[in-house]
């Protein structure tokens, strides 16, 4: 490591830290369930949770922050079923940070939202340095990127709170080692909790609501 | 943006651009070609350059420097066909520099060697800000990325001297859209020469080869 780059992460890093917790104390006060979901570029993030928004909406009211270089595409994406979605432009930079989502959240109505999902820039190494308030981290890791990635992507994979195997339908067409993966991802993150899903198919993807649910009445009992 | 990013860049890139400079030097020196292949996390980029050598070491000599956060996998697998390989470990820095490769670089025969072949970490995001010294920077996107991955990461794309489709074999089963993606890339790199291969099946790589052997014939011409 070159002299030349570890210094100056230390005060940005510092300084992220407390805008993380104060966006943290600002959440709770609302009773929002706030998810950072994080993973490679192409694992399915949007898709994925395109596809929660659309079959959750009825009974839980979610908001979308989503970091991107460029484009709005995403939040595009993702304004289904009546979310709000905001669209952060990273520029150059290579990951969300919590003032970012502080700008984000002052655009949408977080007193009549659930769940505040996080769609962060797709990167599984900086990411991984930032916390934004968040309750929970998700990453994801899609059949076709190989079983070794939690092994070569360590910092991100041990900061989970969950896992999502994504496009499982096209485990096979990828050779998609289970056995491994799940033996990977128990010896690097052995508390998070992992999920398989399609979310094209719609496989695995209600276990996932349930967890979410779960996850949204234990916030609310704790912050009560 | 938030101000505490922007500042400390600029001196880090500078330093890296003078390391780069003088990487070029060295590499232009030894007559070598030197490719900077860099892509997302799980596109491919050890099975293509694994095929790759296996199929070209007959004819031209490789080497390679490979950088991870984590783990020595890469380099084994690269090892292939008597090709040496130099394994960087970048800890958390989430990509390689110029210093790191020339640290590297001091491990390999260079005057026994055509092409330096230099894998980057998986990121579609930091590699782009630091030139190694390298004469091509080699993206790959693999089919399962979704084709609108050279739009949300333009600065890496931007800066493509060639673009190589990858996992043409998963093309079908991940609905992967041909047009667009050519488009795409056409708007975002119209200069870059875009390969599609599949590693798997060897579909694609004969083209690949052939530019290859051309563009180190064309290095050699012009150092002349």
């Amino acid at each position: 490591m070159p002299d030349s780059v570890i210094p100056l992460a230390v005060p940005v890093l510092s300084k992220n830290d407390a805008a993380a917790r104060e966006n943290r104390k600002r959440f709770d006060a609302a009773g929002l369930l706030v998810l950072n979901v994080v993973s490679s570029p192409g694992s399915g993030k949007t898709t994925f949770l395109s596809r929660t928004l659309q079959d959750v909406s009825n009974v839980v009211r979610c908001a979308v922050i989503v970091g991107d270089l460029a484009t709005d595409n995403d939040a595009q994406r993702l304004r289904v079923a009546g979310t709000p979605a905001v669209q952060v432009q990273t520029g150059t930079v290579c990951h969300l940070d919590a003032t970012m989502v502080a700008r984000a959240a002052d655009q949408l109505a977080l007193e009549r939202t659930d769940v505040l999902i996080i769609e962060n820039v797709g990167n599984l190494v900086c990411p991984a340095a930032y916390r934004l308030g968040e309750d929970l981290r998700i990453v994801l890791l899609s059949v076709t990127e190989g079983e070794d990635k939690p092994l070569k992507y360590p910092t991100m994979f041990k900061s989970a709170d969950v896992v999502v195997i994504t496009k499982t339908d096209m485990a096979a067409a990828a050779g998609f080692d289970r056995t491994t993966a799940h033996d990977t991802l128990a010896a690097m993150c052995p508390s998070a909790r992992v999920f398989e899903v399609s979310a094209r198919t719609g496989e695995g993807m209600v276990s996932w609501y349930r967890y979410l649910t779960d996850a949204l009445a234990l916030s609310r009992g704790a912050t009560r």
